[in-house]
C-alpha cells in the first residue's frame, strides 16, 4: 500500500532490460554514444520537431534549473505559481543556476490563471533598471496539486508570455501523465500551444533517474551543453542516460505506464469518494490526489502498513473525526489489490 | 518644489567643508585613513557598541546586500516585507550578493507584523533538504511607504526571528529619520531590541554617497571585508567616505538634517490634510508621504514645475477629480516657501 | 581495442545485478533508502573512519565540485596541479560551485610536489584583503598522467596544507587503481596521511555512474546536504546509485576490477616498450599511459579499427617516423586478446 | 616624502571645486543629472566614439568587474598577464561578477606578448564542452609593473584576439599616465588599436572616487546598466560622480595631472638611477618604478619618515647591501623638493 509518490516505485521491466542490453561493449562517452542519436531522433518525432535540441539529465531539478538558466538572465524574475516545485522543493536550485535571478509567484492556487500571470507580469519592471526585469514564465503540468492545465489554458498563458516576449518553459516531471488525460499529443500540450522548452519527465514514470530537456528553438543548443557540464550534469557513460530514455518511449511504454498509474489513482479516487468524511482538497486529475480524510481513518491506515505523506493537519489531536489532508500518488506499478486493501481499510 | 526623492537634494554644508579638508597631503588607503578611525569610535559610541565592527560603503543597496549576504548562506530564504526595497528596487542585487538565496516576502503591507512573520517562518522548511532553508529577517525602517516601526513592533519582530535563531537586519537607508521621529536612541532601535546588522544610511540625510554596515557581534567583521572588497565596494580613497560619514554625525548633523527633513514632511502633510479631495494612502510619519490628489491638482502642480512620482494610477484620463496617489518626500534642504508654494497650487 | 577511456567501457555484472534486484518494490526517496545505510557502513568500514560523512553523487565532476565548495569560500584560492581535472576539464564547475573561488595551478607537471605547494601557497594572501585568500588543497590520484602519487608524496602535501590550516580533497576518480598499484588501505591513502574530503569514484572501474563524496569530519555533513540537493545532485530514485556502489565494493568487485585495468594496462606498456620508436611520456603506473609513438604507427593502428585519443600533436605530417603522442586507458573489461592485437599492430 | 601610491594622494582642487558646485540645489538621481550628460558627451569627444556608451562607478575594480562580466560569459576564461590587477588584487571579484569565469595567466611577465597571447588561447578550448571557453583578454595599461605598452603592442595583442573573435578589454587605471608618455589619443591607445572596452581612470589621477566605462559598441548598455545596478554601483546622488569626472577632463586637467605625475616619477627615477647599489627591476615608464635598493638605504629612508611599500624581499637581515625590492609611486601633488629630499636621503 504505497502511495508516497511515484518516485518510490520500481522501473519498468523494459528500462531494466534496455540498460542490461546497453552494458555490452564500449561506447563514446558524454553523449555520443548511438543509443543518444536514436533518442534524439525519437523526442523529435514525438514531438514533430526536426529541429529541437534535446538533451539528458539525471534529475528534474537539473532539467529545470539548467533549463530557466539557458532561457533567462540573472537579474530577471522568473514567473511561477506560488506552488511550484521550482520554488518549494528545489532548495534554491533555479537561482543558483541562473546566478541569482529571482522567483515570482503568480496566484496562490495550483494553477496560474492567465489574468494572474498578466497581473504579476505588469507589477515587475515598471522601474527600469531598479526592479527585477521580467524573465521566463515556468508552469508545472501535472501541477503539484495533481491537476492539469487544459490545452485552452496553457495557450492562454503562453499567449500573454508572449506578449511581453518572455520565454515559457514546461516543468513536466509527470509530462506523459498529463498528456494521456489530456489525450493530446506531446507537439499540442508544448510548442503548438507556446511553449519553447520542456522537462520532459522519465523518472517519476518508470525510469531509474533520466529526464529530458528539450528546446525547440535550437539557438539555445550550445549554451546548454555548457551549462549543462558546468553544473555536472553532463554523464561520461551517458549510454545508460540514452537506454533508459529510449526504452521508456519504445513501444508506447511510456504512455501505458501513465495510463496505469492515472488509471491507478482514477480507481483510488472513485474508491475514496464513495466513504463518507472523505474529500478533495483539488480535483483529481492525474496520478496524484490531496485528499482529507478523519483522522482516524488515517490511524487505521498507517496502523495497517499504508505509506503516504500527511499534507496539511496533524494526526496529534483528540478528535477522531477531524479532517486532516493527505498526498495520495499512485505509480504504474501499484497493484490493484493494493489499491482496494487500502479502500477497505479506509472504509474501516 | 522639488520632491521626488531625499537623494536629489544636496549634500550638507558640513558634509562639503569635511571633504574639502579631508582633501590635504597623503592618506592611508582602502579604509586604513586615520578618519575612519574616528568614524569608527563615533559609530560605537553613538550606538553604545564598544565592540561593533563598522563598515562604509557607497550605496544603500551595497549595504544591504553585503550585510545579508554575510548573516545568511545561498541556501536560505531572506524574510522580509513584500514591498522591501531589497526586494523591489535593487535589481536582485541580494540574490546575486548571496550566491542565489530568495527572498520570502510576509505580508502585504508597508509594515510586516510578528504573526505574519512566524507564518511566514513557519512556512519555509518544513521540507528537510527540499525547500529553502530559513535565513535572515530584514527590517526597512523608515519603511518604503514612509511609516515607522514603533520600538515594541521591532522587538517583536526580532524576537519572532531569534526563536528560530534568525539574524535580524535592519535598512536603514532612512535611519535617522526613524530615530528622530521616534525620539530614541540608535541602541534602542537596533540591538537593544534585538537587530543583529544595520545599514545606516547617510546618502538621503545629508551625504553625498556614504552608508555605514554595523555588526553589533564582530564575529562577522572579517568576512564582511573579503564580501565588500570581492564586491568592488572597498575605495581606495577611502578617506573620502570617511569624511563624509565623520562630518555627518559631528556636532548633531545627521540629527538636525533628519528633523529638518520630518519637520518639512510635517508641513507638507499637515498643508494637504487640509485641502478637500487629498487623502493619505499610509499616515506620513517621517519625511516622505504616500498621498492621493485628484488629477486636476496633480496637472496644475506639474505645469508650475513641481516634481515628484506619480506612484499608481495616471495622469491620463477624463475625470479631473479622480484620485492619483503620488510619492512625495522632503530632504533636510527643502525651503518652507517651497513647500507653501506647492500648498498653494494644490489648493487651486 | 577500445583505449579511449574507463568510461567508455561497460559496467561489472555484479553491478548490474544489483540494480535489477533493487528494482523490487518500493523505496525510500532520497537517499533514505535502506541500501544507502549499506553503502555508508561499508564505507566507513573499508576506510576505517566510523564517523564519516557519506554521500553519494552521479558524476565525479559533481563530487569535486560539491566537496570544495563545502571545503572553502568564494574568496579563496584552490591549490592543484596545472592539469588537474578540476581545472581542465570541468568547464569552470568548481568555480560555479565555489560561487566564484580561483584556482592556482601548481608546479607544471602531473603531480605537485611539496616545494612546489609551499611556494604556491605562499605566494598568494600576502595582500590582505585585496588578494585571493588560501583555500583547500586539491590532489588527483591516480594523477591526470596516470602516475601515482606514493604514501609520502600524500603526506608531505598534506603537512604542508595543514601548517596553513587548509583542508585537503583528494579527487579519487581512479582512487582504486591507485590503492591497488601501491597496495595499501583507503585509510592510509586518505585520512591517514591528511586528506580531509574524498571523491571515491565508482563510474570509471565499472560502475554506471556513481562516485562517493566522504568527509571524514562529519561537521561539513548539513552544508554538504544542501549544496548537493540545491546543485540538482541528489537523486529521487536514490536506491539506484546505492545499490551500484553497494555492489561495487561487495566481494572485493572494486578492487577486482581496479587489478584488472591495472595488469591490462602493465600487459599494455610491456608490450609497447619492447618496440622501437615507442616512448612512455610518463611512467605508467596504474590503467592510463601517455605514450610517443612514430606517426606511421598510429595510422595503422587507427586504420585497423584502434580507438583512442591524439594527446599531442598530430597525425597530419609528412614524416612517418616522428613520435605523436597518444593517452591509452585499460577499463577492467578489455581483454588480453585485445590488447595483443594492439601490440601486433604497433609493432607492424 | 610619499610613495606609497597614488591612491594616497589629495584630489585635484578643479574637481574639489566642481563637487562644491555641484552640490547646488536638485539633481535627477541614478545617472539622469545634467552634468552625466556633459560628461557622456565629452568622453565621446575625447575618445571620437560619438556611439560609444559610457558609464560612471566609483572604484577601478568595480570597472573591470563589471566590464569583463558584461563582455564574456561565466563558462570561459579571461586571459591577462600574470600580475594583472583583476587577478593579484581584486578578491575574485572577477570570478564573483562572472559567475565563476576562470583567469588564464599569459606569460609572466609586466606585458603579454602576442605570441603568449596565442600559445595561451590555443591552449585553452581544445576540449569542446569539457574545458573553459575561450573570452574576453584583458590588458592593463599602465601594466601593474610601471611599463607601458607600445601601440604596436597593443594592436598585436587586439589581433590575436580578434582573430579568435575574442572581445578585448583595457584596464586605464592608470589611463592618461600611459596616455600622456605615449604622447598618442585615447582613441589611438583603444579602439583604433582594437580595444572595445575601457576602464577609464579617474581615482589615481587626481578624483576622489571615479572610474568610467566605455564601450565603444553600444550593444552592451543595457546589460552593463542591469549589472551595474545589481552590483549594487548605481549611486543615487550620481552627480557627484559625474562632477569629478568632468572637471577632471576639463582644461586638460586629466592630462596635465598624468604629466605631473610622471615628471615626479621621472625625477626621482633619474635620481635614483645615478646613486650606487640602485637598480630597476622594470624600466620605469610611467609614474611607478619597482627598483631595488640596499637594505640599509630602505632603513635609512623609514627612518626619516618616507612612506613606501617593500615589493620583496625584507628589511629585517644582516646584510645592509643586500637589494631589497621596493615600489616607488609618484602622483601629481608630491612636490620636487619632497622627491630630492628622499633622494638625498637615499644617497646617504
Amino acid at each position: 500500500m504505497h502511495f508516497a509518490s511515484d518516485n518510490s516505485g520500481p522501473a519498468l521491466p523494459q528500462v531494466m532490460e534496455a540498460l542490461a542490453k546497453a552494458n555490452e561493449g564500449f561506447a563514446m562517452a558524454y553523449g555520443a554514444d548511438a543509443i543518444m542519436d536514436e533518442v534524439r531522433q525519437t523526442i523529435r518525432e514525438i514531438f514533430e520537431a526536426p529541429e529541437a535540441a534535446v538533451y539528458l539529465v539525471a534529475t528534474g531539478t537539473a532539467a529545470n534549473s539548467l533549463a530557466l538558466a539557458t532561457l533567462g538572465e540573472p537579474w530577471q524574475t522568473v514567473f511561477c505559481s506560488s506552488v511550484a516545485h521550482i520554488h518549494m522543493d528545489e532548495c534554491n536550485a533555479p537561482e543558483f543556476y541562473s546566478g541569482g535571478a529571482k522567483l515570482t509567484l503568480v496566484g496562490q492556487s495550483d494553477k496560474m490563471t492567465a489574468d494572474e500571470l498578466r497581473t504579476s507580469i505588469e507589477g515587475e519592471e515598471t522601474r527600469g533598471v531598479h526592479g527585477p526585469q521580467r524573465g521566463p514564465v515556468s508552469i508545472t503540468q501535472v501541477t503539484e496539486f495533481g491537476t492539469i492545465y487544459t490545452l485552452a489554458e496553457i495557450k492562454s498563458l503562453c499567449e500573454v508570455a508572449k506578449s511581453y516576449d518572455l520565454p515559457v518553459h514546461l516543468d513536466g516531471a509527470r509530462f506523459t501523465n498529463a498528456m494521456m488525460a489530456l489525450g493530446c499529443s506531446p507537439a499540442e500540450m508544448t510548442w503548438k500551444a507556446g511553449v519553447d522548452a520542456v522537462s520532459f519527465g522519465g523518472t517519476k514514470n518508470g525510469c531509474l533517474g533520466v529526464e529530458a530537456v528539450i528546446f525547440f528553438d535550437p539557438k539555445h543548443a550550445w549554451e546548454f551543453e555548457l551549462r549543462r557540464k558546468r553544473g555536472a550534469h553532463l554523464f561520461s557513460k551517458h549510454r545508460y542516460l540514452s537506454a533508459q530514455m529510449q526504452a521508456y518511449l519504445s513501444d508506447d511504454a511510456w504512455k501505458e505506464a501513465a495510463t496505469k498509474a492515472n488509471a491507478n489513482a482514477a480507481h483510488l479516487a472513485g474508491g475514496l469518494q464513495a466513504i463518507e468524511g472523505v474529500s478533495f482538497v483539488y480535483p483529481p486529475q492525474a496520478n496524484m490526489m490531496f485528499v482529507a480524510m478523519p483522522r482516524a481513518m488515517h490511524k487505521r491506515l498507517f496502523a495497517a502498513g499504508a505509506e503516504y505523506h500527511i499534507w496539511s493537519g496533524s494526526l496529534e489531536g483528540d478528535d477522531p473525526d477531524e479532517p486532516v489532508e493527505a498526498r495520495l500518488v499512485c505509480d504504474w506499478s501499484i497493484s490493484i489489490d493494493d489499491i482496494n486493501r487500502f479502500l477497505d481499510l479506509a472504509k474501516g
